[in-house]
C-alpha cells in the first residue's frame, strides 16, 4: 500500500503535490453535526420529518458522542449527503466498504 | 460552503485541479476491514490481543455491516490507523467532529 501512494506522489511536481495537500486539507474542515445541518440551511424539524422521528430525537442525536454507523448514515443522507468511513494510516487513506451498501 | 470550495478550486490551474482529483480519488481505494487488516500484515489473533478480545470476536466484527463508531475506531486504532467520518455533499466534504475525541 505504501508503495502505491509513494509512486503516485512521485509522479507529481512539488507544486502540484503542495497544492493537492493544501486543497485536500482545506476540503476537510471539521464540523459537528448540528453545524453541518445549519450549513445546509435545515432545521431540526425538517430533518426530523425526513427521518420520520420527532424534533427532540434529532436534538438528542446531535448531542451524542457515539452511535451506530447506520444511524449516522441516515442523518447525513437526510441532509442530502453521503457518509464515508475513512481509515487514515501514515502511508495513505482507505475507504472502509463494509458499511457502504446499507 | 459551496462558495468556499468553488473559490479554492478557481485559484488552481486546470492541470492542478485534475491532478488533485485523480490523487484524491486514488487515495481513497475501497477495502473491507479484513482486507485492510491483511494489508497491514496483521492476523486476527494479533488484533484480538491489541483489543483485549478473542479471535472469534474479531472475526465476527469483520463480518458486521453495522456497528458503533467507537467499536470501529478501536479496531482501526489497533491497526495503527485513525478513523475519520466524512460527510460528502455535491459542493464539498466535511469531517464530522462529534466522534473525534473519544
Amino acid at each position: 500500500m505504501a508503495k502505491k501512494f509513494a509512486e503516485l506522489e512521485a509522479r507529481m511536481s512539488p507544486e502540484a503535490r503542495e497544492q493537492t495537500q493544501a486543497l485536500y486539507h482545506q476540503h476537510l474542515q471539521e464540523m459537528p453535526l448540528h453545524e453541518l445541518r445549519k450549513a445546509q440551511a435545515l432545521s431540526q424539524e425538517t430533518l426530523a420529518k425526513a427521518l420520520n422521528i420527532n424534533q427532540a430525537a434529532v436534538s438528542k442525536m446531535e448531542r451524542r458522542t457515539d452511535m451506530y454507523i447506520s444511524t449516522l448514515r441516515n442523518y447525513i443522507q437526510a441532509m442530502g449527503g453521503e457518509l464515508e468511513i475513512i481509515a487514515t494510516f501514515p502511508d495513505g487513506q482507505v475507504k472502509i466498504e463494509n458499511f457502504a451498501h446499507k
